[in-house]
């Protein structure tokens, strides 16, 4: 049960109390969230970014905090969401553990964690406590929100929820709902940190800490968030080297290490009864409450939001949020009147790539956001 | 610690000592296998059936035991794989829990099971194996050689083991070598249930028995047997219909409950010990043993097999055994000679595709085998 919170991060209380959509709410509770650039007299340049599921608010370095950022080669001056010109936020998801308020985070009436007794989170929510955020900074509109992964579903709602608020939406490797292969892996996650004992229905300490399910769900995480070309070129058959006997059915190849690697990063970095919530959000969410079966209603839903332009960035070898899903944002927000630009991206990297393949995906958000610019 | 032997099975026994590739031997194995139709005069129309990770011998209802087999669309009388003209032997393999020796067997040195006192074991021994089932038979070549999955790759070792032995091949959704995205879902199968604490080293029994680590498996297995397309269709977003109260964070959507109903089945069904075991031998095959980065070489591995004709079968959904790996062997067959026709199956069904899209797999088969029966 840990919260992590990096130096430089701002707070925003919420509404107190804070209702959630399927019931339950929050008393006195927080969002983290940091700012770069300055937010001009017109107040009409600031750009919001909504994250995945784990990241924090730290998107890029600062003189506060000059350690590097999660999108530090896409967030600074001169980048392409260019610091110099943007006033810049970004926010900590409510339900994470990086500062907002989520299942780690002390509940004030009873003194303790709120673990399982967290209500029930949508996206829907994470939404809103983030114009919540807005709201704390005076914002009155927006000039493009960005959402990533999990935070272009955010997006979304946000869109919905609070129509003319945004000028325009850069939406990357999102998605308007869960799809069941996306719902499988995610299942599969929770279920192996639900199953490892040392979870005990959420009252875990760190001594008491279900290692083994966090690792599983973390690597499987790693899994879908990457692809398989990538890693046939980067990794092969290449094996360890070792002299050390491995214990048995232990690792053998690079690629096992890999996962290792980064499980052994996440488990001590994110909190698992946050992850459990925050997963479960992503299933829940659907920009269109009635399409069970998907397909084109999905795209008339999308048309009920209203924006001057998009941009929607996607990655060919994305098997978590695949192509398709991309293209009906494109396409729904399109029909909606936004002038759309859609742009699937031949990248190797899966639906990590917006975050390390800079070279492909940098070069249409400065386009997009140098346009914008130049928009009365 | 079970074995599952079904009815109309029948053994074969095991050269004694037993060698295996990678060090260890057995003492007193045996191989499960049944068969179909009868062996002609000539002796020259027997066809070799090599299974996958988890199928027993029984691939199709005989009189022996009318249960429906595996592939029972694809294997009878005037089916694909006609029995009326085909001497059919189908081998469980060596490593399994289904009537062939594996880890769950009786040791006959110590009178207890082998569990983890079983030799290291590779594809190359299940090919040695089964061909130690043909010797026992006194069948002296065959017609033709089919492999699926698990079973293409030991059909490889098996064509590269014994030259001349085998007049034709179909490999269908298999591979020359594992590749880091299988690699990297194995190792997280096998690493679920070494961490569940009912594992025990291999020790389990069926009091305290490794459930949640084979759950697991089981259900990561199912994720990357299917596709993400078929899913689409098939679950959408569609929710359980359930009364009853759910435990937190426990099944809600139709696909969540598919996988269950997977993983119950087998559960009890398939061996831990057993399942380790095989899984690892699919890691470390690889028909080309220097092919540490893959690409051509593998290519030219294959070119040292010699065959008449060969027919390789994939699925564009698989993403277990990619399609481009279908095109290898086929690349390889062709330029050691044979005849082959390669086939992209535009099947939504994923890697598992040739077990249920028989309308798209069994017509390709079904002319490959009647054009052989033509051959002189």
């Amino acid at each position: 049960m840990s919260e992590f919170i990096s130096t430089g991060t701002r707070f925003a209380p919420l509404p107190s109390p804070f209702a959630f959509k399927r019931g339950g709410s929050l008393n006195g509770g927080r969002m983290a969230y940091e700012t770069w650039g300055q937010l001009n007299p017109a107040r009409d340049n600031a750009v919001l970014i909504l994250t995945g599921l784990s990241p924090s608010a730290h998107v890029a370095s600062s003189s506060e905090n000059p350690e590097k950022g999660w999108w530090e080669s896409m967030v600074g001056p001169g980048k392409a969401i260019d610091t110099m010109f943007w006033h810049v936020i970004c926010i900590n998801t409510l339900g994470s553990c990086k500062g907002s308020t989520g299942p780690a985070s002390m509940d004030p009436v009873t003194g303790e964690a709120y673990r399982l007794q967290f209500p029930d989170l949508s996206i829907e929510d994470c939404a809103s406590a983030a114009k919540a955020v807005l709201n704390h900074l005076g914002i009155e509109s927006l000039a493009c929100l960005v959402g990533n992964s999990m935070g272009g579903m955010v997006a979304l709602s946000f869109l919905q929820q609070f129509p003319l608020f945004t000028h325009s939406h850069i939406n990357i490797s999102g998605s308007a709902q869960a799809l069941p292969f996306s719902i499988a892996i995610r299942s599969l996650q929770r279920e192996a940190i639900r199953l490892d004992p040392h979870w005990n229905l959420g009252r875990y300490d760190t001594a008491e800490y279900p290692r083994n399910g966090m690792r599983i769900a973390r690597k499987l995480g790693v899994v879908t968030y990457r692809s398989a070309m990538e890693w046939d070129g980067r990794f092969g058959r290449v094996r360890l080297n070792s002299d050390t006997p491995q214990e048995r059915f232990g690792m053998e190849f690079e690629v096992e290490s890999y996962l290792e690697a980064h499980a052994e990063r996440f488990v001590d970095q994110f909190d698992p009864n946050c992850y459990l919530y925050l997963s479960r959000a992503m299933d829940w969410f659907d920009a269109c409450q009635s399409c069970a079966r998907g397909g084109d209603d999905v795209v008339g839903a999308l048309t009920g939001i209203s924006l001057q332009s998009a941009l929607i960035l996607g990655a060919t070898t994305d098997i978590l949020f695949p192509l398709h899903q991309q293209q009906q944002l494109a396409d729904g927000l399109a029909r909606g009147g936004a002038k759309t630009r859609f742009m699937a991206l031949d990248s190797h990297q899966g639906h990590d790539a917006f975050l390390v393949d800079i070279d492909q995906f940098a070069p249409p958000i400065r386009h997009f956001l140098d346009e914008l610019r130049k928009t009365p």
